[in-house]
């Protein structure tokens, strides 16, 4: 029941020297060897993956590689959020010096947003700077972690406090991947479809309301217009700016109050995108609050993440440990914490001016069972 | 006692958007402050020492900084290249954690390469990059490792494995700090004076062998001259080249058998510019063996570094250690160590063809006691 291979669709994320394509298909790959000989002068591969990926797709890879005329050396970590951190990334390291690669050869990553993130800061900081590549396994690393450069790894006081942008010189994602993707960790994706929808494209987000159920079951050409689509607006947003000095801060629309979840719970509780679905109910809702955004979005955005199935409340934790947690966040400034509120559907803003009493308000009305 | 200041000299190290000045002087420790205004934004700087170096210079930088308007957070690391680890670099990105340094706020190193290289390393990863200034306090840090970004940690295999490339905003040079500098470190970075002459600077070479005695005793105006004449080289390479893609190679030079010494005797037995010292006499004596470099030319240079006081000889190891060593570093390309030779004292090229015939002969001829 090998999958009809289908035309890949192909964007670029236009970086200057650093530009490089994303290719999305369904059955492609097998054609990652061929795709990646104008794109990669090295010899050698490192392929990380984790336990649960590997024994799915680390054959395929390896065979399609191979043929290419790729050596492959895998490195499986073990499955978590919990793993993303310095002793794991050891591991890669070692492998690396012990198995001599050089600077010229590369690290490709096999897997979800984890083992991207921590594939690409292993290859910022192999010898400064080894290439790498990207072929994510999972809808959330497909429609966002893949795409963009940012790498890294968390530290016990807050998520990605460690890392580099480093961008990958390739990003191949087969939607045929996603049909062994646990039913949860999809829904986890679809979070971040949904955030596009908000901060960029309120067709998408209408889209999504309309065709919820369909987008949910399907795998081949549907999941891979979205892909597509949501791709589509991550490389624009890179590339206008690339180290998140402006616009692409957006992006982290649902992520102040997401990773204050993930922090809290330990980063074992909540999949990240679960996180970010409730985050971005309370960020919508906040922004309702101080008038910057119709109640009304707020509310179309809280039916489609509840329909989606996906987590609309915070856990339950005393509201001061949640502003705990977030001012730790990189993206606070002068002290200030900086929020990623929709003005409507389809368009958002970075906002600084908060005030404790309305984040006070708008977290205590959002936590625990309703 | 205060020493006179003098007017600083200004070096420029052209990186576009990445560029930065080089300050050096006499006394000018007292200008930081100031200095900083113009070139970095944020508000608060973690000033990262270590515990040699914090008792002589921390108070003075404090005060310069403090003056200024700056909030300074130290963070006292142990001293020696043993410690240049993620270990020692975890101490760091704990203290800005727990005192939530934000993006826009720096780092400042202190004291000498292992600290420059292990704050930078820590300025680049931390949030995925915040500024740091480099106030290099000893010669090796001031004529080398404080220009040009080459920032990391050691691996057990190989040092400097683990880095970025993370450019300062600003580099400021004291030579007063030079006088409390123990004499065998102020050797060890001559090392890296008499590297500039052999690969770039016939002139500065020719300066170094008549005015060895003043240079070593001297602290003010010859010895700001010749940071002055190294920092200028380094400049102009760096601009050249930053991610050592070609002519940075050159400074290289001394170092492949350098860092297999450091490597085998586990990086405290001897120091950077000592293991650097050795490592251009037999890369000088392998230049002449086959018939690259002028017999004399490698005499010259082995002379110069005997009258300084610098070892010339290789710590006694099997000479298959050696080789295994070198195997390791990141200079290796497809298989083939790469070396940097001279061809005249004056001018080095990068050679990647020598024989393992041809470096056992020489490693044996300049092993252990002669």
């Amino acid at each position: 029941m090998s999958p009809t291979t289908l035309p890949a669709r192909q964007l670029t994320v236009d970086l200057g020297p650093r530009s490089y394509d994303i290719l999305i298909g369904s059955g492609i790959l097998a054609e990652l060897g061929t795709a990646l000989q104008s794109r990669f002068r090295g010899q050698r591969l490192a392929v990380v993956s984790n336990e649960t990926v590997a024994p799915l797709y680390l054959a395929q890879t390896r065979s399609a590689l191979e043929q290419a005329g790729y050596r492959v050396t895998p490195i499986i970590l073990p499955d978590g959020e919990t793993y993303k951190n310095w002793t794991t990334l050891q591991r890669i390291f070692d492998t690396l010096i012990e198995n001599r690669f050089e600077r010229g050869d590369g690290l490709l990553a096999l897997g979800g947003g984890v083992i991207g993130d921590m594939t690409g800061f292993a290859a910022a900081c192999h010898q400064r700077g080894v290439p790498f590549i990207q072929v994510p396994t999972t809808l959330l690393a497909q429609v966002d972690a893949s795409v963009g450069g940012k790498t890294g790894i968390n530290h016990a006081l807050g998520k990605n406090l460690i890392g580099a942008f480093h961008q990958p010189c390739l990003v191949l994602m087969d939607a045929t991947t996603l049909t062994t993707l646990p039913h949860r960790e999809r829904l986890a994706g679809l979070a971040e479809v949904i955030k596009y929808g908000v901060i960029w494209d309120a067709e998408l987000f209408a889209r999504l309301e309309t065709q919820l159920a369909e987008i949910l079951a399907a795998t081949a050409e549907p999941v891979i217009d979205l892909l597509y689509r949501c791709c589509a607006i991550k490389a624009a947003v890179v590339a206008m700016d690339e180290r998140e000095q402006g616009t692409r801060a957006l992006l982290n629309f649902g992520h102040t109050f997401g990773h204050a979840i993930e922090s809290l719970t330990g980063y074992d509780g909540w999949l990240h995108g679960e996180a970010v679905a409730a985050g971005m109910v309370v960020a919508a809702r906040l922004a309702a609050r101080i008038g910057l955004c119709p109640p009304e979005d707020a509310e179309r955005l809280h039916t489609l993440i509840r329909r989606a199935g996906l987590p609309t409340r915070l856990p339950a934790r005393p509201v001061e440990h949640y502003l705990e947690a977030m001012i730790h966040d990189k993206k606070v400034e002068a002290g200030k914490i900086r929020f990623v509120l929709p003005t409507r559907i389809g368009h958002a803003v970075v906002r600084a001016d908060l005030t404790t009493a309305d984040l006070q308000a708008v977290l205590a009305d959002h936590m625990g069972d309703p």
